[in-house]
């Protein structure tokens, strides 16, 4: 919807969602009204943990597993470090007999809250990380997974959707992989595999989108958040398969089946609850939609922009996204110049903003760092219309021309190229 | 606030408050209009920054200290893993010479979010901890502090509020005991003390009415939530004075000068800071009409119910607490009762609730189980009112009238006593 007032538009909903008006609805009374501690035993409690299983039980509904196979977290970045520290955590508090080392499986372009802490676990020597790398065109091969797998292996993290390039991994077919360790025959040196290897997904970009039943993805622990879905800020959840090993990481009370303490966030998890409960209504029509808007403004980008590249496969990827390189154009110049007209895009994660590096998304994907640093990353929502790509278009145009020609200029004076 | 609709009065204050409709109005906008990603440099993330960055002002304002100085968490019970994780996990991180383990000096009666904490870094086998005792009054004596530093000691975390009993402690004393170390002299066997002792308090029962400048106190860690101040559930903040060796305990993007990384709950940091401009303005007003609603409850119990104890100093003491234990009353069964009758007290922590465990605050000041298994807690709030008071003494009567004769019968029974 594009806002004649502000003549603004948004293009980073992967970054972040508005609020949904309904969610807004549903928490407010628990604000004020009903603001019990959903740990109290009297009244007030019961009413605040009434809601509270309430949205746990839609969750449950969405995701197709039980409602105490769900904690409520602040986010995706919290359940994340949940899920693979809490795994290892568990490990360590029993390791068994000859002292091994576990093993973990995961992607060189996975969210920043995986990589950091996988890279803290290495670095604290309580686990081994494999990186596994994406093709060209951004898609993880089941098979580099399956050939990955050490007798070590414990956990294998994947995440659904890339943030960055919007590409979709093929969880439910590395699920099927995993299922079949333990394996007793000899394949690929895993005959003397010592654990059964859990499987995790960051599902943070797809459950707008895609299926997140978690038993046709054959996951055990599944991260979600809800500022992406048109829920609040400050509420997550994680799936985690009952029997699945694995040990608080907040210490405290015993909130959450004793896996997350902490005073639960009612108005929070309500709303998280409420969006979830709004996607599954959605889900399909709008995806059509958007992809819908998204292919138009993929197709006119490059058509209008001479030397333009989309990012990532576009068969195999969220209908919300779409991730450009312009030749000779650097990302940053180019976000602040479309920002100063109005339009808010982002170049990649909206959590490494700042950062100089050039994306780890786009080098895995083989990309050179000049290139990396060239992205431009547009993500679409539900309030998105085509009279706000058009707008985008026109304005993208005028602005890479002048860019090139700065850009152009300065090789020009500089080294007297052209 | 006596509510006449619901006949309900909820004396449970310390579990968790309602929000402000100031708190909530000052939100609002955050939810969907404001609602860019705080780290986004668009105008929808700067829009969302400068109101983290109030927010942020507002709270070093109210703790005396560097905006620069304060993390926004989801709350006490992360805000708290964080100081005393962070900064064991720093010096692990660089080890000194000859590699000793560190110390930490704590309470036995502070909540379990820092006991857990605590308890699990010893199981991890990464920190020595003692658990101090206070008083039969509840009050930690500073002398018993300095008698248990160890030349390994870098941390000590005592709580300014009792969240049971609500005791003050003398944080300013203790405080300033700390600073004096490292020593050169011969001092309680400190002579050779290797590193500064950190100072962490968590104030999270203390912010409504006692003064928290951080630099008065002499703290280099405090802790504070949102939900107890009539603020949001799931936000809350840690003070880290400058120079403090902490690290991370959730990794991921950099929010938060690298210190806590996952998408910023805008909203809920803007209704932290509200709360917070709240106390500020209010406090003193408020702290006197409160405890003078609390005194009058004191002497009611104390005068017209027979057996009853107040658990406690009373000198030293937050004004919204009241906490008694009744002879031959068993806590639960008064807590039931006392909410069929409309009224919301606690036993104890909504954090434990459910746990059939004796308070250990109760144990620590020296209780018999039987004896901490009957305490009742009465937290009162900004909406209190006498009438409410008046409505609970004379059901109190009554429903520990009954429960005494049952208990009388019971005993009878079965043991043929009286």
């Amino acid at each position: 919807m594009y806002n004649k007032k502000t003549k603004r538009i948004y293009f980073d909903y992967a970054a972040t969602t508005p609020v949904d008006k309904t969610v807004i609805d549903a928490m407010l009374p628990y604000f004020s009204q009903k603001f019990g501690n959903a740990m109290s035993i009297h009244f007030f409690g019961k009413e605040a943990e009434e809601a509270v299983d309430k949205a746990r039980e839609t969750l449950a509904d969405f995701l197709h597993c039980k409602s105490d196979e769900i904690i409520f977290t602040s986010g995706a970045t919290e359940s994340n470090n949940l899920a693979i520290k809490g795994v290892v955590k568990s490990y360590w508090a029993n390791p068994p007999a000859g002292g091994w080392k576990p093993h973990i499986i995961t992607t060189a372009f996975e969210h920043h809250c995986v990589l950091e802490t996988c890279q803290s676990l290495e670095k604290d020597g309580l686990a081994e990380v494999t990186y596994i790398k994406p093709d060209r065109e951004g898609i993880i091969n089941p098979l580099d997974i399956k050939k990955a797998i050490r007798k070590n292996t414990i956990l294998v993290s994947i995440m659904y959707v890339n943030n960055e390039i919007g590409t979709l991994q093929p969880i439910e077919e590395i699920g099927k992989i995993l299922k079949s360790y333990p394996v007793k025959s000899d394949d690929h040196g895993a005959s003397k595999l010592k654990a059964k290897i859990l499987f995790h997904t960051d599902a943070t970009q797809a459950v707008n989108y895609f299926d997140c039943d978690v038993e046709k993805l054959d996951v055990d622990l599944l991260s979600l958040s809800g500022h992406k879905i048109y829920g609040p800020k400050g509420a997550g959840a994680l799936y985690i398969k009952k029997g699945t090993p694995i040990r608080r990481i907040t210490d405290g009370g015993d909130q959450e089946f004793s896996l997350r303490a902490g005073t639960q966030n009612v108005p929070g998890i309500v709303g998280l609850g409420k969006a979830i409960e709004l996607v599954a209504q959605n889900a399909k029509r709008e995806t059509k939609k958007i992809e819908k808007l998204r292919n138009y403004l993929i197709k006119k980008v490059l058509q209008e922009i001479p030397n333009s590249k989309l990012n990532g496969s576009l068969k195999f990827r969220t209908p919300a996204n779409a991730n450009f390189t312009f030749k000779d154009v650097e990302g940053e110049s180019l976000l602040i110049a479309l920002d100063m007209e109005g339009i808010a895009c982002s170049t990649g994660s909206a959590c490494s903003t700042g950062s100089l590096e050039p994306s780890h998304v786009l080098l895995a994907l083989g990309m050179k760092a000049e290139e990396a640093h060239g992205s431009l990353r547009i993500t679409l929502g539900k309030d998105t219309a085509k009279q706000e790509i058009d707008i985008f278009i026109t304005k993208l145009k005028n602005i890479i021309k002048h860019l090139r020609k700065i850009s152009g200029k300065v090789l020009e004076e500089y080294y007297g190229l052209k």
